[in-house]
């Protein structure tokens, strides 16, 4: 197998990409200057080498303790859980969040093995203690299935410790349109509606 | 700035890849199995050091000569002429064409300061000598106002030293891209080349 076929094979292991799309990338990485190619792969190799999960959120960070966690601005009392630390970025991009994050590192799923003992739960209970002054737990899974299931599982464990449990709002994306939305979608919005 | 933006940002330079696709490409780099990151970054690495362009028709090849012109199959008179080595992955792949090739480099663009000294095309004219036998110039340049230009020239170039030069078919859409074109209309642009 020629290196040619190689990176696009290699390419093609990447989420969303597909075999066209490889070879479109794959003959770029050909014809760009080569330090850009360079600089690629030494990005990918860096951020395999620097960055690991900080110690107190299991955040991505390249130190023990992430820059959330260590921000003297966060409200250290709030807890947003999140399944990835991919949903720290998205919920952060929106800048509406000013406390600290927890990760679970995935959702309870027994049908994939996947129990309380495989989350980053005896993580998020040690940081509870009742001389943390931890006043909320945001969770905010997924709003899937399993996604469900994680918050019920939380709150369960959480509540008698005297925390508030919160969980994030369902209802219509905004820009969305009701003709498209499933009905699920559309009677928990219904259910949850406010007064304006 | 993190390895993590450094890295999202080096992915997004890549064609078709936006900022929300790198971001996705990355968490799932730091996700994957090591293993995964490191075959991707070496693939990269050895893409760069290892292919170069065949030093007779400018294919990408590992070697001195590409296989398609080493290969005693391929009937080596008639050449047909490609704007990028891309395209050549893309004739192939149609099974429909047992020539050789010859890749320009790009097409004739004044305006980009793209003129006859910037392609191969010396390398082309030295192929098309009297005692090589070549038949036919099949000329599947792109179907866009440069392609065309690109193909002109090189009709009234090689016509007279007594070459037949033919001209894909119209069959793939103006201005459109033969890289993306899918196999079956490449096939019957091939199939109906005509006289220029």
């Amino acid at each position: 197998m020629s290196v040619i076929d190689d990176l696009a094979g290699e390419l093609a292991r990447l989420p969303g990409i597909g075999r066209k799309t490889a070879l479109r990338l794959t003959f770029h990485l050909l014809k760009a200057p080569p330090e850009e190619a360079q600089r690629l792969a030494r990005a990918i190799l860096a951020v395999r080498e620097r960055v690991r999960a900080c110690s107190r959120c299991g955040n991505l960070s390249e130190r023990e303790t992430c820059s959330i966690c260590e921000s003297p601005r966060r409200d250290a009392s709030t807890i947003c859980v999140v399944e990835e630390a991919s949903d720290i970025t998205a919920i952060e991009r929106t800048g509406e969040f000013r406390g600290t994050y927890h990760v679970l590192g995935g959702h309870l799923s027994p049908l994939d093995g996947v129990g309380p003992a495989e989350l980053n739960i005896e993580g998020l209970l040690s940081r509870l203690g009742p001389a943390a002054g931890i006043r909320e737990v945001v969770v905010a899974t997924n709003p899937s299935v399993e996604g469900e299931a994680t918050a019920l599982y939380l709150h369960k464990l959480i509540a008698p410790l005297g925390v508030r449990v919160t969980r994030i709002a369902r209802g219509l994306p905004v820009g969305g349109d009701l003709e498209y939305a499933d009905g699920v979608t559309i009677a928990e919005a219904l259910n949850a509606r406010r007064e304006m």
